[in-house]
């Protein structure tokens, strides 16, 4: 008989795709999102939190660069055969709310939603399946006004992270883009099906500008574009001078918003969709001007569209402008952290009657990032003062200090490891990123003192100290008892 | 031909068993979490936020009442064929981390999370399955200071949500539970596996105390109970001297930790395993004495046992003592909360070393639901100050007044829906619980005033004034534009 073995013991992995959050990353990303949310709040926007479940049907399929149901998301039957569905943004799980409750919430609906979102799609590097989005969104509202005002306060957001100076929003209008279509002949309004296809590789080019240049748009939306491994992309087809329209709408960016929307009025020429668009920009850039969004912070940028096909408006996308040193050490814009737009279709899918909204979403990840590279992270990451164990018999002692210590606001923990080895214990102090040890052994307690080891001065010494000087341990104080609370809270300087 | 249908639109519905947390809900849950991580963050506790996904392997099957594996999780294949599933608790996905980082976590690692878990249960009233959970564990640290401090910790976290006096702890040990065992002759130390069906009933008997009474309990351990409905359940099938001694166990709680410790002594006898139990207990108590934690807070409680199988040694369970009424109007105390204890071999599945471990894991929902009985909320549900329009071409006036009250710290926002009708925007402003309302049309326009409507004298006078006071309209008063920020602040009195 084969000899039994034992099961096989689980792994210990989060599935492909997955991360954790420790410690400072935890904490720095909510100081981020609180600030976001006290900007948010400020406005007049209140926070939902839908479940991170929603059946299949609810979500539809608004993921860009998919085709099939259920691509790209985590799906799942349940015991009535229903599929559910890991949401994958914050926008469909709102479209869903808006209906589901269309009698009983104020309209306009102002929400913020902050929370993790799951996409089915393949790993890469600094590329997860599941990461935080932070959006905000009007309901009900068919006004620009509503659009500005998501741009001024997504402003007041990079503004109040400490970013000024260090963004722009730049808005377009996807109305005057089908303008630009319409004159360059691929819309036809009496017909808005034709075309479609076309259409879409010009707008997927045209959100591609960054990646592939002036040059590699134009081959997209003419014959195609060959890239740096031979592989041939088809183009829309169109014709030079159709490109060029195309083309002269992207570059219309102009050295000020009425020198921009002026060139704009001449390309949409008489579209009245377009003509519409151009209006709603102009609109849009005079209430920011009245607010005091110069377009230092806000402006008018045709090259902007967003890809994702819902959009039937005023579109934005948030940069930032300065320069980080990417992977092969070459200088580059940091880029994209936020996108948004107008999207007056989604809530009539549930329905049947168009709900006019807009909303911008924040990429967490990125945001938080970029506040790292510019030292704008805002979380205390201090860790707590270490009252360590000289005595086992004593606990109640050293939990009786931590006690104290807590009680008068300060952070503090008694060493629960084995306290045989106290080079461990301070091995221990400096993982945690301790400010200070406090030391009391017998004879310490017999003298009612203790010992504060200061840990930062302390490894400062020990970087840079002669020997004589790092064996005099001044980073080491002796102090009553009875002034432990006092005392550390003047190393801290916290008195 | 059958005339075409256009497609079924979705329904705009959470999946069964799911729900949505509007304005308030959010702000409040948030707001008791922030102060609860202020107390775990004071106690040197770190933050971790592991993914929503684990594998299936990795999570392990510790559901109470639940046999099969995946069942009670919401689990899918990848496309790697692997199970991946949500988590069902916060404690699986501990174990893992602490087995996956072992070489770089601080050693004891003291980390809190806070978050929704997902159970795959039929749903019912006020049960959903998706939820929060609010955990702190100590990994790595074999000591009852280590239990004790959770306690102590959870005892805080109670006194600074402003329930003092409405709370107990109470505290046992699984290891004096295994001793009486030992002493009914239903555990076999040399044969630990003998009796385990015996032990598991007589465990979940104890634990529903609260519902059978000590009848139902003792008819549970013997022969068998018959509930009202006739359905017989079969019993542990202990003799009635057997059934004495674990009765004698569970109503061992006397006047005091002394006395109940000195009870607990005698009842496990002999058995090793019993009087280790004893003496943690009586640490447990010593180290919470010295700590200044009286039994009015923390108590040794012997009827405590908690319902999962993986506990090893202290449990614990913290329990609101006030009075509620329940849906049948008859008063009852509000109940558990919290629970937790010492899991010695979660880590281990994955290793194959034991890692000692323990933790708490607080109810989130019903946290909420005993602030909310006790009004201690602590959030600000106040609405914004809604501008409204007059005249939808100042429309940038408008954006301007709310803009200057943002910026003076002022929750503003304009009313953006259809401004045709006023009064719609004044149903509006009250379903927003808005305090404030600002008006200005052409007429106060060209006087350079602005009128003030105070929403909540307002209502206040609908509700008692007569018709003569309403008449004089003392909740409105006329300002100077210029004033508007100072007036504001001082109406809701903020100056």
């Amino acid at each position: 008989m084969a000899k039994e073995k034992g099961p096989r013991r689980p792994r210990a992995e989060t599935p492909k795709g997955f991360r954790d959050y420790f410690g400072a990353e935890v904490a720095e990303r909510k100081a981020m999102l609180d600030t976001i949310a006290g900007v948010y709040h400020r406005y007049g926007f209140d926070p939902l939190e839908t479940s991170a479940v929603e059946t299949v049907e609810a979500l539809g399929k608004y993921l860009p660069d998919v085709d099939r149901p259920n691509e790209g998301v985590f799906a799942w039957q349940d015991e009535d055969q229903d599929w559910l569905a890991l949401r994958y943004d914050l926008t469909a799980p709102l479209a869903r709310v808006a209906a589901q409750y269309r009698n009983d919430l104020p309209s306009p609906y102002r929400r913020y939603a902050m929370g993790p979102v799951w996409r089915n799609e393949k790993p890469g590097p600094g590329r997860f399946r599941q990461f935080y989005q932070c959006d905000a969104d009007t309901v009900g509202s068919g006004s620009v006004a509503a659009d500005a005002e998501i741009c001024a306060m997504l402003s007041d957001v990079f503004e109040t992270l400490g970013l000024g100076g260090d963004y722009v929003v730049r808005v377009n209008n996807r109305k005057v883009l089908n303008g630009v279509m319409e004159v360059a002949g691929v819309l036809d309004p009496a017909d808005p099906e034709k075309f479609a296809h076309e259409r879409g590789i010009v707008m997927r080019a045209i959100d591609k500008f960054d990646k592939f240049g002036e040059a590699g748009v134009r081959a997209l939306i003419g014959k195609g574009r060959m890239d740096e491994s031979g592989d041939f992309t088809k183009g829309a087809g169109l014709s030079d001078e159709q490109a060029d329209t195309v083309m002269g709408f992207m570059n219309a960016k102009a050295g000020d918003n009425e020198a921009t929307i002026l060139r704009l009025k001449t390309l949409v020429g008489g579209s009245a969709t377009g003509q519409e668009g151009v209006q709603e920009l102009q609109d849009i850039a005079s209430l920011l001007a009245a607010q005091g969004y110069g377009p230092d912070r806000i402006v008018i940028d045709p090259s902007v569209v967003r890809g994702l096909g819902y959009y039937t408006g005023p579109v934005f996308e948030a940069e930032l402008t300065f320069e980080i040193t990417d992977e092969k050490g070459r200088p580059r814009q940091f880029g994209s952290v936020a996108g948004g737009g107008r999207y007056d279709d989604l809530v009539k899918r549930f329905t049947g009657q168009s709900v006019p909204a807009t909303g911008v979403s924040i990429g967490v990840d990125r945001l938080l990032a970029a506040l790292h590279a510019k030292g704008r992270v805002a979380a205390d990451t201090r860790g707590p003062v270490i009252v360590t164990v000289m005595d086992r018999d004593r606990m109640a002692d050293y939990q009786a200090m931590a006690t104290e210590l807590r009680r008068a606001g300060i952070r503090a923990e008694v060493y629960l490891g084995n306290p045989k080895n106290f080079g461990n214990q301070l091995k221990y102090a400096d993982k945690r990123n301790a400010p200070i040890a406090v030391i009391e052994g017998a004879d310490e307690a017999a003298r009612g003192v203790v010992q504060l080891k200061d840990l930062y001065l302390g490894a400062k010494i020990a970087a840079e100290a002669s020997h004589e000087e790092w064996k005099s341990q001044p980073a080491q104080t002796e102090v009553a008892r009875a002034d432990l609370v006092a005392e550390v809270r003047r190393l801290l300087g916290m008195a």
